[in-house]
């Protein structure tokens, strides 16, 4: 491996100056370039089928394929992202975001870790692969498709399966863009949590009144936001809507027992959580339990009235509340969205108009069945490669796992080998190189195990 | 007073054509042009001192006296102010703002009810004074004091009036800024409430955080704000703040009975309150004692985290909320703020930091002993000029009344003829012409009997 980390190194660097910001319209001409260059790449390293899906409506998608040797062997389907989010606040950057910085072991730039450096690593991956067995075909079918919009919430990609259902169609789904827990403590992502977002907005009247004119006489609709939002959770820390944990299916001891046994320093959790100041959360549960297999309710925004100086009395006419539940499995997003309405109306008082509006694309979850065989080769192959033993985790976040799998129709798995402290979507995100080296070497094993585990 | 109609509005569109907004610096010159314009017109008037206090901080004010011709006679202090609101949105304007204009009995303009009408008729009413008593002395020592910065909380009229001892001592101060309750329904304004602004700024960590990253385990600003905007009100709608009551003086059985009597359109208080759609407040009180007085707490405004498209998934690092209260007598402006930093202390939870600052530049409660022998005088002077019975009212807003009151050690008392619905600091401000033509006569009457009922 350490006789391609140059090469390695120096391919990722050219790719990451390509700023394909999805979010950005202005940059969507990026989205393409940075697609192409992938493909180019594929092709030099002598995969044999390699398309550019840039048809529309999703921006453009790379899928390539290089069949095994054996035509019994099973398919892996490996899934990533080429899109990177946007880059501000520029000036909080130490190096410029698009000319990638080596720094010791760390490689700086928007995309090193999320996610074009896990991508490079599936193209090392491969390359070592065949080396090590000294041949041009692979020991499982190799198919890899990198979206160019999971940075916006992936809203094209049920289309592009949909599309592509025989080029996509495998027997496992490698899910390429998830971290381990530490560099002390390579894991295993067994899921990640679902996201429902919803805007509330509670309307008064038409304008906003002199509170002098008529404050205390008609409803606040800024006092009404704060009492619903106070409502959402009972005094344990546990979300009120109703049948909200009906569903939710709980860990299993063994999962717990990982959790617990992983290294937790709640300093470095707090410095990683925005500088947070004190652990907070639903009781009965640990930190990181209530962050992977917990599920939440977040305000991610409220706004009514006067925000300027000083002071403008007045009743505001409305108040809005974004608002955004991360799920775990098998919580079901239009049931959470029924009860969020239902819970709504209940909670708005006489004299105010509600609307709840959806906001985002929304993910249902996903959680990984551990009795699979690849998650115990995953296993395998992790311990072989960090030389450390490996752990369950998960992730906090969102992705399409779960849509993957529902339209697919089989197993994901997750294989990623980056770090939760790689400050991906902020400034200064980078790379861990080795954690790169050592996740290529993983998967360059995985698939000379698969063939007999899988099928 | 009909002789004088036609010149008063003459006048008064010429006054209102001078944009004195005095919260917008670009036009702080235009409140020293509407100064000196006041300045000619009490000249032209013959007023026999006229002064315009422009050294400085203090936005122009202008200061007038017109001695009695009986040495013993009482002084009575006329407060207004010739500053006016900005005049956004100003397309929702139905007539330039600026270029007063005149509908029937309606003159629209900004100022034209508040206040420059209202100093207008008290001109009109010298004039009518002195014409009736056919000599060029008034019956009382006539002092007139409008300042340029009510609009801006009066920021430094505690400064002008310590600076100007002498020129205003006075017995009795004349405060002509307050409306009379419908045109069918004229009234006595026997009181302000005062109003208390604060600020809360509660911080968790240095910067938002991603909800898949940490969501459920940090604490939520915008959560913890919207659980303290809860808090401040108990299930009957009164404010929860330590001993808030404890010094409110409660309307006499009089007063509550005259407030029972007037005339009240629950449509049409809504239609003026915003476009409100229901009545609400504290439990046992009607709508105009909610407003009048009963002190209130109301958000004027609340912003944390997101407001943009979409769906942004964080943890907000910060939240604010703008927070007023209306006080009324006895309340203690700085008891509340301690009471409310009280407050907040302990509702900030661990791992939030919490700031109250102060917001505006407040005023205390105020309220008319309505024992005073010009209160007597007033309704007389107003059931004569209006032809109607003429009840007491009070107003839910606030202004400097308490401050002349305590500043200058005499009664204040207010004498008012603006409607309610005049839209004052709103778009379309209009004043009702023959209001300020009977709010003159009765001020022009009241001159005449205050000898020997004010001393």
């Amino acid at each position: 491996m350490a006789a391609l980390a140059d090469d390695f190194v120096a391919d990722l660097r050219e790719w990451i100056a390509i700023p394909s910001i999805g979010a950005d319209p202005a940059h969507h001409g990026d989205v393409g370039r940075s697609a192409h260059w992938l493909a180019d790449a594929l092709r030099r390293d002598g995969w044999p089928d390699v398309r550019v899906w840039d048809t529309g409506p999703a921006l453009p998608a790379v899928y390539a394929c290089w069949p095994a040797a054996d035509p019994d062997a099973p398919t892996v389907l490996v899934y990533g992202h080429h899109d990177v989010q946007p880059v501000d606040p520029v000036e909080q950057w130490d190096h410029p975001p698009f000319e990638a910085t080596v720094v010791g072991e760390e490689l700086f730039g928007r995309g090193a870790s999320d996610d074009k450096g896990q991508v490079a690593m599936h193209l090392l991956a491969v390359k070592a692969h065949l080396a090590a067995l000294g041949t041009d075909r692979p020991s499982v079918t190799l198919k890899l498709f990198v979206e160019g919009e999971e940075e916006s919430g992936s809203p094209h990609l049920l289309r592009l399966i949909d599309d592509h259902r025989a080029e996509l169609a495998c027997d496992l789904v490698v899910f390429t863009d998830t971290p381990v827990y530490a560099r002390d403590a390579p894991t295993i992502c067994t899921g990640q949590r679902g996201v429902y977002g919803a805007e509330i907005v509670l309307t008064g009247g038409t304008s906003d009144v002199h509170s002098g004119r008529a404050g205390g006489s008609v409803p606040n609709p800024a006092t009404a936001a704060a009492r619903l939002v106070a409502a959402l959770h009972d005094d344990k820390g546990r979300v009120t809507l109703r049948d909200f944990y009906a569903d939710v299916v709980e860990p299993t001891d063994a999962e717990r027992a990982d959790y617990a046994a992983l290294p937790f320093d709640e300093a470095t959790w707090l410095a990683n959580s925005g500088g947070a100041q004190a652990l907070t959360g639903e009781e009965g549960w640990s930190t990181l339990e209530r962050v992977w297999v917990r599920p939440t309710a977040e305000v991610n925004g409220i706004h009514s009235g006067y925000g300027g100086p000083g002071l403008k009395t007045i009743v505001p006419a409305e108040a809005r509340i974004k608002l955004s539940f991360r799920l775990v499995p098998d919580q079901d997003p239009d049931q959470v969205a029924r009860a969020l309405r239902d819970f709504v109306a209940e909670h708005t008082p006489a004299g105010l108009h509600a609307e709840v509006l959806p906001a985002g694309d929304g993910a249902p979850p996903y959680a990984v069945d551990v009795t699979h065989p690849a998650v115990g080769a995953l296993r395998e192959v992790f311990e072989a490669a960090f030389e450390q033993p490996v752990r369950y985790s998960r992730t906090g976040g969102s992705g399409p796992a779960a849509l993957l799998h529902q339209r697919i129709g089989v197993p994901v798995v997750y294989l990623g080998a980056t770090l939760p402290d790689d400050r991906i979507h902020a400034p200064n995100e980078r790379v861990v190189v080795p954690q790169l080296l050592r996740g290529a070497e993983a998967a360059a094993r995985l698939w000379r195990l698969l063939p007999g585990r899988v099928s």
